[in-house]
């Protein structure tokens, strides 16, 4: 049984989970609290970060959403979400790259930073100058799907890919912690309907972070 | 023929020009200058970073160090940098993230910006309270490298893979910018001057950023 260490508002988490979900592989899963700096998580992962997915009588420890997704894509032909020759998976791998470090450095890990860890952490209000800052990048970054969404079925391709699981999993962080106006980003939104309606993502939906409320819409299909 | 954007000190392109020079893919540079947000470039990667290959006669266009470099492991058999089974491979991407990520953010993207961006764009003196967290920083990740290497011929097991070439990358822009003290790091200084032996690396070592002088050691094998 693969055991996976997250929270659920780990973006990174959200990811892998979505990427196992549509390849049918059942994991159970772990808390834990990154900034809190356990020490028998450090051991697991010295980066303190999650997820880390463990398979204990197999003695497999594999750190990092990245590696967790590209192990699963070599080892399960089920569901592939790096799909096509290799210019095409070079095109998904650029897109998750942008969601992970892009969308998340400007968007969602300052949204986590001041509604999240500052409110379970140190009991601060939010700052709200990087509150403002955060919902006016994450507004480029709608456009930015927007303008892909013009072009394209899919964030990659014509296929769902480990992109929209990516794009998917950090805006539905930011999504929960009020960081998105969704007005004016009609193409985005459609194609986020599809993913919330997916069965990879209901489970997410309803998983709720302590003190920490989403708003009504949250987890509504139709928003 | 293939065309690199990148600069002198992207550690990015460092790690794609390694990888690419041990499978012996000749490229062009192309040098680009990303903090003066040319919209030429922007046309190419719309976040804006080096590295960028293109193929011109082809109209291929690669964006992101990791999609180049996994591109390449799946067109090239030879020299592979990402080799061994499903596990080995996760665990060389685990690395490779943790030295692009957070060797990178802890200590290179730091003195970067202090010792290289505010000299050519700002003309600051650089944040003594930001060196001085970076170099702490450094130590803490050449303990490390140093752990790996106790356990490990190379970083990430037997054999040299793009997890070596990672944080040879990033430890070589750090030690451009005066940011390494490698007394106490024998391991790992030992490490390094097998990197630096090396005939991919050699190219990039006499390379210079105009007006910022490396320390004296920093192209020296022995050091």
């Amino acid at each position: 049984m693969w055991h996976l260490y997250q929270f659920p508002l780990c973006p990174f988490s959200r990811k892998v989970r979505l990427a196992l979900a549509e390849k049918g592989v059942a994991v159970e899963l772990k808390r834990v609290s990154p900034w809190l700096q356990d020490d028998e998580f450090a051991d697991l992962n010295p980066a303190g970060q999650t997820p880390v997915l463990v398979e204990e009588s197999k003695g497999i420890v594999l750190v990092d959403s990245i590696a967790i997704a590209e192990y699963f894509e070599e080892v399960l032909d089920k569901a592939p979400m790096i799909p096509g020759n290799a210019i095409a998976r070079a095109e998904v791998r650029r897109l998750v790259q942008w969601f992970d470090g892009k969308l998340h450095t400007d968007v969602v890990a300052p949204l986590m930073q001041e509604r999240m860890i500052k409110r379970l952490v140190n009991r601060d209000a939010p700052d709200t100058n990087v509150l403002r800052k955060a919902m006016t990048a994450a507004n480029g970054h709608l456009d930015y799907i927007d303008y892909l969404l013009d072009h394209r079925r899919w964030l990659a391709g014509p296929a769902l890919t480990l992109a929209d699981l990516a794009a998917a999993a950090q805006l539905s962080v930011a999504d929960y912690l009020g960081g998105l106006d969704w007005r004016g980003h009609k193409q985005t939104a459609g194609w986020y309907a599809g993913m919330k309606s997916r069965p990879s993502f209901r489970a997410l939906l309803s998983e709720r972070m302590e003190v920490i409320q989403p708003p009504a819409h949250y987890d509504k299909v139709d928003f």
